[in-house]
């Protein structure tokens, strides 16, 4: 977890935050929102929002009710105590890539296996810049399709003892989650006390909350477990194609679906989410990295802040296929803005490759250099007599240089950032230690960070109860 | 040029810059700043400073005085009036890489020669996104050394119709810089009234001007040609290790080297100048694109618009070897806080590679790409009934897509950025395109770019006189 105290870079006038207010109103209460779930409906209706099929047509006044009652910031516990994180306000929490069925190693690209998923986890917990691996952190494809959210869960909580994000897929996977998590804190009562997992539930843009993300959703909501209800938003797919339209939908959106998890509980802890990026509109592709979505995420922090809500956007996105230049530029193009924002929650925040469709190994590490650079590049400055080191310039005098003074000896080792992946070798030595590029250097970093990796300590009793509930749960879904 | 209208970071409080303020105040006065130039010494002399030895010990309200004779904003002129730039307030003025003695040119790194020169002066020419291809934007070592300067500037008058940079080894190399520009805009006369060039002079830091710098600063000044003055830090060599102590440093060297020019000639137009990054204190290296550069330079351009003067600072920079995942990131950890602060004149946009030794063809592309993304990323957006797009949400409704909705097709040619070299395409159209990474892509880009390249026109007689100029200089100079 970093607490980011440098100031927020907000470029929304007073002016076009009030445009967007209008635009989201307009939007909920004259075109409605689709919640493809009776539950759901039958709470708006109960709740005196006019339902026709499954469109909710909702009175703003209402939304921002409901959205009032969002806790403006939350705890999320781990099993060690260490790496509880806290979200909200000047907290910015990281999680690994979520989601690809790929991954690339070096020249090979191939389906992701659960051997992967582990190796990925252990990666996030060697990394104190990562405060969760997060969830699906790739698809483990050999795994039994029904049950394998199962290892997946049972994989984050004994290789990692940081936070984890929960199975959305069904009801019945978020009902696992939070079994199984219940059995990891001591109970249900505990984990409702004391949230220990969070969940992304994706809208299904524009406009429209699909049945099993929000069986899901009301799941984790009842639990008390944090969701982050984000808006996925592809400009020119799945929403119009420009930024203002794109952050009033996702107002309409995201408002909404918090409306919603303030109904199943109120209070109930809850992530203003963001996933905003643009289609290439000559092939269709996503683009990933864009300034487009540079722009976008730090016009929602701006908004989330106005609505007191705890925000996810952002991560080390790109589209490039191998972990190369554009990798490097488009994941910081992303990166940096989500410092200036101050983002609460932050996935895909390393191994993001290929728009999303790989989980890349040497990508990993290079996100993990950047995130370390930039916790190192958004810690205040000091200015006192001390740092201004007048007595340096005494003792050093005109032209001199500045490597023996008594200032810098007694600083040395610790003023600057220490790369963990960069190189500043001159060429004669870069030459001499095999002239790699990055993303050879960053092989030889993931490789033995594994082999060097030890699992944190975990009751054996727990963990005996873990495997129990997986085996058994495994063969009540027929895998 | 750009013209920047968001928001500046800015990051420094108002007792911090109290404290930065009393700390070169301190400098000048007590420790001094050494002038090496009898000439510069006099002036100081008789106007009343101190001086002992080479060193000026400066009033520092008498350094104010001075640092407020100079223009707050400024024209350069080009010899296409389309090309002309304004140096100060909003715009943004960016020149390719100064000073490399080597090229990279995929897997080739040689030393520079004439042909680089001009390969990499028609690259710029090519691109509007450089205002100017800079000065040395690699040393040509086939050229003869004493005359070579010539070969330079004639071939920036020549290939490019942009401004370009003086040079600034010697009093005569400047005295050569003013006499073949004031050939090609029509006199002397014409270019102190209206200045054509600019030059980068830069302090031996800490604390000392030295003579062959001081000689051509003040050729420049008298022909009111405008100077960049630049202490030229890396800090834990040439400044204490602290990024405070660094920045009042530069205070104390710049806002003096200002002071001189105003002696030499009252308003001659100046900027404030910028070199800041740190060493890697283990191996002595210099390191670029590190956290504390990018913090450097969002202070400087607050710094700078607090003494009401234009600044230069950021750039592309990068320790990497090779156009790869680092160069990416690291000249992007500087090129976007360059935005961000606002930078009046940016050195080193394009094609810098491993610490500045290196002109690297690949990474001059990678470069102009970030440029491009960074304006339309720093292009403001515009709030109104068109951009909010509420007739696109009622034609589309829930869960549908936005690929043909009447909003999109009126706008989707250019509702995006659209890259130069990054690439979306999916694995397969990748791989069946030859699976190039962004290097290589970035080859294929610039070897067209000079393929296509066409001279822009200038007047036989003014060509044959620079011509002549250039002849008759280095019969002189014996080489």
């Amino acid at each position: 977890m970093f607490t980011n105290t440098m100031p927020r870079y907000e470029i929304l006038s007073e002016d076009a935050i009030e445009v967007l207010d209008r635009g989201w109103r307009r939007i909920v209460s004259e075109i409605g929102v689709q919640f493809a779930k009776a539950e759901a409906l039958e709470l708006f209706r109960a709740n005196g929002q006019k339902v026709e099929d499954e469109v909710v047509f909702l009175d703003p006044e209402f939304v921002l009710e409901q959205v009032r009652k969002a806790p403006p910031e939350f705890d999320i516990h781990a099993r060690n105590p260490a790496n509880d994180v806290h979200i909200g306000g000047n907290q910015m929490v990281f999680g690994g890539v979520y989601g690809p069925p790929f991954v690339r190693e070096g020249d090979e690209r191939r389906d992701a296996t659960m051997s992967d998923f582990r190796r990925l986890a252990m990666l996030a917990q060697s990394y104190p810049e990562l405060d969760t691996a997060g969830g699906v952190i790739c698809e483990p494809n050999d795994a039994p399709l029904d049950s394998r959210h199962l290892d997946m869960i049972f994989a984050l909580q004994t290789l990692t003892d940081k936070i984890y994000m929960g199975n959305v897929v069904s009801a019945v996977n978020a009902a696992d989650t939070i079994a199984m998590t219940a059995i990891l804190f001591g109970g249900r009562d505990r984990i409702e006390e004391r949230p220990a997992t969070i969940s992304l539930i994706n809208c299904n843009s524009p406009l429209r909350w699909d049945e099993r993300m929000l069986d899901a959703q009301l799941e984790y909501n009842r639990a008390n477990q944090p969701v982050v209800l984000t808006p996925f938003i592809l400009m020119g797919a799945m929403s119009p194609v420009t930024v203002p339209a794109a952050l009033t939908q996702q107002l309409a959106e995201a408002l909404t679906g918090i409306s919603l998890a303030q109904l199943v509980r109120p209070g109930c802890p809850v992530v203003f989410g963001s996933f905003l990026s643009n289609i290439d509109m000559q092939s269709g592709s996503p683009c990933f990295g864009t300034p487009e979505s540079a722009v976008g995420l730090l016009c929602t922090g701006q908004l989330a802040r106005h609505f007191g809500l705890p925000f996810r956007t952002g991560g080390g996105l790109t589209s490039a296929q191998l972990p190369d230049a554009q990798a490097g530029y488009e994941s910081l193009m992303t990166l940096l803005p989500t410092f200036l924002a101050g983002t609460n929650f932050v996935m895909h925040s390393a191994g993001w490759l290929e728009g999303g469709l790989v989980s890349g190994y040497e990508k990993f590490i290079i996100d993990v250099e950047l995130l370390r650079m930039l916790r190192n590049e958004f810690t205040p400055l000091h200015f006192d007599e001390d740092t201004l080191a007048y007595s340096a310039h005494v003792e050093v005098g005109h032209g001199g240089h500045f490597l023996g003074a008594e200032h810098t000896l007694e600083r040395f080792r610790d003023c600057f950032y220490r790369p963990l992946l960069s190189s500043s070798d001159n060429f004669d030595r870069w030459r001499r230690r095999g002239a790699k590029d990055t993303a050879a250097r960053a092989g030889e970093i993931y490789r033995q960070v594994l082999d060097e990796y030890e699992p944190p300590p975990l009751d054996e009793a727990v963990r005996a109860e873990l495997e129990e509930y997986v085996v058994r749960r495994r063969r009540e879904l027929g895998d």
